[in-house]
């Protein structure tokens, strides 16, 4: 007998994938599905054990909730149009918790250019499933596949936020402005759909498993390698300072943890001027070869990049 | 302060729905959300804790998941067009089950015309969030609100099944047709998409609460009352056996008890004979009046209906 415990929690989505059936025009295996109507659809649980940081406010957690799903929306081009919450909390939660949970749902619905359009709640030990729903209007969607040799890598803003933040936590270091991006993270919905209308990009995804995830799953998913280059990938002064005084490897700080929210993308180098024409901000860190995985160039030396823990 | 605990459920969902902005053309208080650019959708958490009665299976608890939520697409008269499963699931629990879960759910999806298109899975107690999404085509959607003194009181089929199932067992009574009804539920989507499609509908929702708490809830939504005759609820032969033989009343069978999928509907008397014509079953069990809440004639007395438990 297998206890699910036993297996692995990427292993048991995978296997989960197989029930998935292709009614729809888009999925499995991208960020949101696309239903043969055109709905962009995606489901996320964010639970009190596992996302929920030191310091985090429960309107933080809230607005984390949704912008999880959110910026899967975004990572497609799609623009939201409704939200659903389900809430499982405990009974001896303070109720004003509750509250501030939906109130911090709403707000990051509201920053996304939607609300809230329904729910469900029932005890439980602190869990929300949101569903955010989007539209494509007449833009084509975003995929993971798509990217080819030659094609610029590159990501809408800076990361390493959150893990300079929790490293900070671990070895007691300031670090107000990098908790600012693991609490409260931004959904790229204008960037998403701007890329996506633009006709540029070749293959996009979020970051919410980490830059090394996103790497590894786009050049699995397009069937290339890349090439990064770690001192082009962008990130805050702060990241370098808490990486050294934390002792924790810069690498790991911009590759080795999710929680980010920044859009991951490739585009064909010859149309970039039509995303510099879209004021889309990006940083180009590295380009698509054919390698079949991705590769860091780091102090003059080119290494594997792994699978982040998230 | 206040615990959460201490707040009633149905307190909590109205406290919630405030947050729930009328960016939609249905909803907050519909069985689904209709947005503005006429996605239908429904979103409800079922619990190993609260929805696994005794007997049950991994297979049908999937599928009980699943059918809850097409239900309220079903009472609104939508089509299916998809389904996301996002599962919290013990790490101790049998890998098996796990897939059986799925499985369940998938066998519903089919069953209601779609597939599952997305989900997401966590470690928990045992929690399913179902997403159900759905399209009116060109039809109507059939709203809570919308009945008028005169309109014949109808549901779809026999009821009084699940409340029978769990009166049976806590009695040790034989009630395998009972259990069936309690165990794998039948959403009644092309019931309900007729019912739209007929034009003849003033108001619809599904029986999940129970069939006392639907008729309240029609008739606070519609400002309407009702007038119900016992006799006219339709049942199965083994609800009133199993009543003589527990001791339950059959009006507590019938009225007292959620986990039912029938939809209860008003009509315009003079349009019946479409729904006729559209070949949907249906049991004529009362009238709507203008007395403000539905009442029981029963045994030539007549009392109030009273919401049920759920």
């Amino acid at each position: 007998m297998t206890l699910l415990g036993e297996i692995d929690e990427r292993q048991l989505i995978e296997d989960f994938m197989s029930f998935i059936r292709p009614e729809g025009r888009v999925g499995p295996g991208d960020d949101a599905a696309i239903t043969m109507e055109g709905v962009v659809a995606t489901t996320d649980i964010v639970t009190f054990d596992r996302h929920f940081p030191a310091g985090m406010t429960y309107e933080q957690f809230g607005w984390h909730a949704a912008a999880v799903s959110f910026s899967d929306l975004a990572a497609m081009g799609a623009r939201p149009t409704g939200f659903l919450a389900a809430l499982a909390l405990p009974a001896d939660l303070e109720a004003q918790a509750a509250y501030d949970i939906m109130s911090g749902i709403d707000q990051c619905a509201e920053y996304c250019g939607t609300g809230i359009i329904g729910g469900d709640t029932k005890r439980g030990p602190g869990i929300v499933a949101g569903t955010a729903l989007g539209t494509m209007d007449d833009r084509k969607p975003m995929l993971r596949s798509g990217a080819v040799p030659g094609d610029v890598v590159a990501v809408t803003g800076p990361v390493g936020g959150p893990a300079a933040a929790l490293a900070a936590m671990d070895h007691s270091i300031e670090a107000d402005a990098a908790k600012e991006s693991l609490y409260t993270p931004i959904p790229r919905i204008d960037e998403g759909i701007a890329l996506s209308a633009s006709g540029a990009v070749s293959s996009c995804m979020d970051l919410s498993d980490g830059l090394g995830t996103a790497l590894n799953t786009l050049c699995k998913a397009s069937g290339v390698g890349m090439d990064i280059e770690i001192d082009f990938i962008p990130r805050e002064d702060y990241v370098d300072r808490i990486a050294e005084e934390s002792g924790v490897p810069v690498r790991d700080l911009l590759l080795g943890c999710g929680g980010e929210y920044e859009l991951l993308f490739t585009a064909d180098k010859g149309m970039l001027r039509k995303i510099y024409d879209a004021e889309v901000p990006f940083h180009i860190i590295g380009m698509v070869d054919d390698s079949g995985h991705p590769e860091l160039l780091a102090d003059g030396k080119r290494s594997r990049i792994g699978n982040g823990r998230y």
